[in-house]
């Protein structure tokens, strides 16, 4: 076990089975994984992080999840370790599993709002921060439309989080991309606040976010984010931004 | 009103606000929308069905539904009509809101499993039906793949149904594309009963569901959907087949 543990992050080895934590298989900086985080954090699951890098994924992955999905979630259970894919449906499945703090709506229709706008903002993404690799500036009509509707929405909600007077999923499935847009104002500050009145409740509500105990636990600084998106490797990987 | 009763389908006016029913904006033999009409009839919800003409959406509807989604489900609250999209939004709505019988399992890790098989039958089955037009023949590599996937779900569970010994959401989010798939049998009865034998857990989960009251109660003959994929103009609705 020993050389397992040294090569922890590309050894041939698999990790052990699970006993009674979660196991997040996870890209550092990917933003779908990072939304994961957020939920484990928010239910106070008990959980590790494997960290993959997905130009070198190991075998034994490869060979559990042929479709390469990243982030995946393990679970331990009675039939052995089972696997979830995709973001949205492993939070959706930690909200339902751990009661403790409910993040969807009790109302049915306000969850399936959500919802909408969770997917709405999964096509609107795709491949925004790919602009990063290039163009820097704020600027880029898709994440324009973006902002648009959330602010929108939040101001005909006329609450502090999406969520009501705390932060709930569809808070937590945007803040990802949106605290990586942050970077930006490493490119030029000025500009960067200049669009604030643009946004003025998503703005403040970008603000409080920073400020979350879940959030805090599991950002990183827009320098991290710049340096990141700058590197041209980041971008080689395609797929995992 | 009465203008508007005998123009029902492509009139101008937009139908009366609801009082208790839901409304369903459907789209004859559309199989999102058949969806749809499974769920609210497991679940033995009220509501109405609005009829759509897809190459002649009235303005009404244009204009409440920018994104020109269908089907779309319009339901009644103290704020007025509202209004939700996406098929299997929708349906997970309505087995949330009307508890009689629950069509997801209340096991959290099945649920998570029977969305990622649907989300997985969405993907596979885009565009799938589109080759009912030029190719009739029951062989297209993402028709089989499709039900393999499916055949060996079912193995592995080892019951009659998705859900179980009771048709769940997952046998009425995949039907509609099954029961269109028997048109099959219209073009070449021995062919496609030849190949029964490579999918027999699924070939006799489709035999059962047929006998399904609420499959029943929504199905189309072989033969219809013979006559509707053959038609060129149903070809021309392209993102609605």
């Amino acid at each position: 076990m020993s050389y397992y543990q040294q090569e922890r992050h590309v050894g041939p080895m698999p990790p052990p089975a699970l006993t009674d934590k979660l196991r997040l298989y996870h890209v550092d900086m990917n933003p779908y994984g990072h939304r994961v985080l957020l939920i484990l954090e928010a239910k106070k699951a008990k959980y590790e992080v494997y960290k993959l890098d997905p130009l070198r994924l190991p075998e034994w992955f490869r060979s559990k999840n042929p479709r390469l999905k990243i982030p995946v979630l393990e679970i331990p259970t009675d039939q052995g370790d089972k696997y979830l894919y995709e973001s949205v449906v492993i939070c959706d499945y930690l909200d339902e599993k751990y009661g403790r703090v409910q993040l969807h709506s009790r109302d049915p229709y306000v969850k399936a709002q959500d919802r909408l706008l969770i997917e709405r903002f999964n096509e609107l993404i795709k491949g925004s921060l790919e602009c990063f690799d290039t163009n820097f500036a704020f600027g880029s009509d898709q994440i324009i439309q973006t902002l648009d509707i959330f602010e929108k929405e939040l101001a005909s909600r006329g609450t502090n989080y999406f969520g009501g007077s705390r932060p709930g999923m569809l808070d937590y499935m945007i803040w990802p991309w949106v605290e990586r847009l942050y970077l930006l104002r490493c490119v030029n500050e000025r500009k960067f606040d200049e669009k604030r009145h643009l946004f003025p409740n998503f703005a403040d509500w970008g603000d409080q976010m920073q400020l979350d105990d879940v959030v805090k636990k599991h950002s990183n600084s827009p320098q991290d984010y710049f340096d990141y998106y700058k590197n041209a490797r980041t971008h080689t990987m395609g797929y995992y931004l």
